[in-house]
């Protein structure tokens, strides 16, 4: 009964239609499945998706999978990080380092929608004429036999594939079958904090109501309202705040209620939001989940990747971009293989996967918890606004001894592992420069930097060069 | 099309029954739904039991459910643990003090198998006349109505229920459904190791083969065989052993390699086991798995107990002691309310379950981790021999002081989280103590005897009685 093909991709979101593309680059036939419908048929869903940054490390991997000006198109550059303190006074935040960006910008995020750079990615897929899109087909189960590995379907088919990507989220059904095997680790753990979208519409003469070029944070230490950019010159705001507790959001039962929240702790926003009330009611208050598990791969048939592998908090806008190196890694993988390893060589790539992004996808994991923190809590703090300044300072000054983290987070590709190791010995330094006596007047001494210089040099000896 | 009930056990194990049994003492009809056949009629799984240690806190909880005298009759005192040295050297460690356990015994732990006891708790429940135990009803999902809760099973009925109690251990149904609800946190993480058990039969003339008032470990470092006394005067021995790697199964592929494993590092064993080829090649290799989930409870309808909620490693015979306090702890909860609890009162009831016992599981999830290290590698080491004596005189000197944290785990009431936080405290303490330079000659000194209890009086001012 059943049919026999070669790739399966389960899930047709960004990084499965990329993972697809990178296939079918390499000659592969694919059937992606998915179980929504096809959403140039029915529309994106809306009030959940939080907007994506695109970075360094997601346009590397479309740029391997030749997708770069196809999405150019539809990405924003975000330059900065603005803070906006309750008495309405700004910071502005650089993200990167001046001219040293894609395109010949300067170093810069990307905003971007979900749903269109969705359609750009599954229609380069298509367009390579090896991809096939099946919408409405929920995995139900799967079965490895020694000739293949059996995929069926709520719709009652069977169709039996040599490799299963699962790419299906944080939910995956891929993993949930994994999960029933012998010895396979998981975790989920939810934040105690949920979220929930207002949209920010242009203003009556058609522009952006607040800078467009740069990421908005509203920081009130346990809780924080975000504003990211779109193309329609809307900005969507998202509120991050706790369930239950002081300003949580069982202290907001209604519209009226979070009217007088905002105007207590975002005064500058609501009037910017002309259907606060509409949106507050209809968006619903959404949670955010973190999961890990392992291995990442099944025997020499079936692989994690993207949130199915490691679902993260968006607190770094690395969700996306560490899937979408995920399936990069994948592809250079298959290119040591000229891009179609022999039947003996998948169990090695497969646990080389595995070996590869498994302590990234953790470590990118803690990387965003821990943005979280400063995004809503340290951004207000002057003393952390005063670190910041000397790290900046050690950057222009010793570019190749001092990177931000999140410079080698968001515009390099060392792994995040790496990173986030870097990021610990730093901080380690940097809390032993800020308790100088003469920090607060003396910050951009020749004293104060000569003593990180020399921290660094101690305790990063093995400092890599983001390449 | 449903018919409508009162109380719903999920799993008539262990946990299961005592807690039909102790709901149904406080006059409540209860319907136990398993998806195993009737043990009775089919016989119990064989080769991978790991036998049952009864201690304290799975007597209390029998009292209270008035199944002592039964479970009295299958359960056999072991005393102490016996350590076997490579050379065949014997060392004992009496578990308890002399004179101060159940029954006007020593105190010791007991023996039990796990299909008697089961039958004995299962048949207890039934007794009362309240129980109907329904066999080969898997239970497939649930659903939460305001008038109650929908159970439907694998049958194709449906019942509906006002509470469900989940006591389906590890691979639990029950939490399978509450993981899809939203903000539920789970984890399960499988050790490197796995076991394998062969039978010790009794000697020709009838006698146990070895001494059957202890717990027999052989220690090897990273890996162990244990031995426990059955009332059929048999033994129950259970290697430990990682999966890969040095001394690991996968480096024993068949029944003569395990030979040559057993000569090499069990030599006094093998003797001992006549039927050690088929039941090596017959018996599986298990795995062992912990889980963690929060919150235990799911509104005012659902609630998790036992494996289901905190599936933990054998090692310090606390699985199904733990799994029965929490039985007892909930009778606790309804006898608060003489009980049967209003309508009202259950999500109170349900949270402060959580709120006891989450902590608990927690914790002799830990304990149990860190005594299979101690089991396997430290009991052969003289030095934590040493400590043990030294503890062992401070005990015997100063009881209201110093607590052996094995004997709050395994002889008291207090919970589990106090006593892994006193464990730790005392650690520090010993470790202190075991660097005096004196310590090898002086063990049993006053001047050491008032450095720990110096130690103890400053850093254990909050030390419970365990009661």
């Amino acid at each position: 009964m059943s049919e026999e093909r070669g790739m399966a991709v389960v899930g047709a979101g960004l990084v499965g239609s990329l993972m697809a593309l990178l296939l079918a680059n390499r000659g592969h036939k694919v059937d992606v499945y998915e179980r929504r419908s096809d959403p140039r048929k029915v529309g994106d869903a809306a009030g959940r998706s939080i907007n994506l940054a695109l970075s360094e490390r997601g346009w590397r991997a479309l740029e391997v999978a030749g997708a770069v000006d196809a999405v150019r198109s539809i990405a924003m550059p975000v330059k900065a990080r603005c803070m906006h303190a309750l008495d309405g006074k700004l910071t502005y935040q650089p993200y990167g380092l001046a001219g040293k960006g894609r395109f010949g910008h300067d170093q810069s995020i990307y905003s971007v929608a979900r749903g269109p750079l969705n359609r750009i990615l599954m229609e380069a897929a298509e367009a390579t004429g090896r991809v096939n899109v099946h919408f409405e087909h929920p995995l139900s189960d799967f079965r490895s036999h020694p000739e293949g590995l059996d995929l069926s379907f709520a719709t009652g088919h069977t169709v039996r594939h040599q490799r299963l990507f699962g790419t299906d989220g944080a939910f995956s059904a891929v993993r949930q079958r994994m999960m029933k095997k012998d010895r396979f680790d998981f975790s989920q753990s939810y934040l105690d904090h949920g979220y929930k979208e207002v949209a920010m519409p242009p203003t009556a003469s058609g522009d952006f109501a607040i800078d467009p070029e740069a990421l908005h944070i509203w920081p009130r230490g346990h809780f924080m309202l975000m504003a990211l950019p779109n193309p329609d010159k809307t900005f969507t705001c998202t509120l991050f705040a706790p369930y239950e507790g002081a300003q949580g959001f069982s202290e907001i039962p209604d519209a009226a209620a979070a009217r007088s929240y905002f105007e207590m702790h975002f005064p500058d926003v609501l009037d910017l939001v002309p259907d606060f009330d509409r949106d507050w009611t209809e968006n619903p208050t959404s949670s955010l989940v973190m999961t890990r598990c392992a291995p990442w791969h099944q025997g020499d048939r079936v692989v994690l990747m993207g949130d199915a592998a490691h679902a993260i908090v968006p607190f770094y806008g690395q969700g996306m971009n560490s899937g979408f190196e995920d399936a990069r890694v994948m592809a250079d993988l298959l290119d040591a293989h000229n891009g179609s390893p022999q039947k003996e060589s998948w169990p090695a790539l497969l646990s080389d996967f595995t070996r590869l992004r498994k302590e990234n996808g953790d470590a990118i994991g803690d990387l965003a918890l821990r943005n979280f923190v400063e995004m809503r809590d340290r951004t207000g703090d002057p003393r952390f606004l005063l670190q910041k300044r000397i790290e900046r300072r050690l950057t222009d000054r010793h570019p190749s001894i001092w990177k931000p983290l999140y410079s080698m987070v968001t515009f390099s590709h060392l792994p995040y592992s790496d990173a986030l190791a870097f990021g610990r010995i730093q901080d380690g330094i940097m809390s032993e420069v800020m308790d100088r006596d003469d920090i607060a007047e003396a910050w951009d001494s020749e004293a104060v930097e000569h003593h990180a210089l020399q921290l660094a040099a101690e305790r990063l000896p093995t400092y890599a060069q983001p390449s």
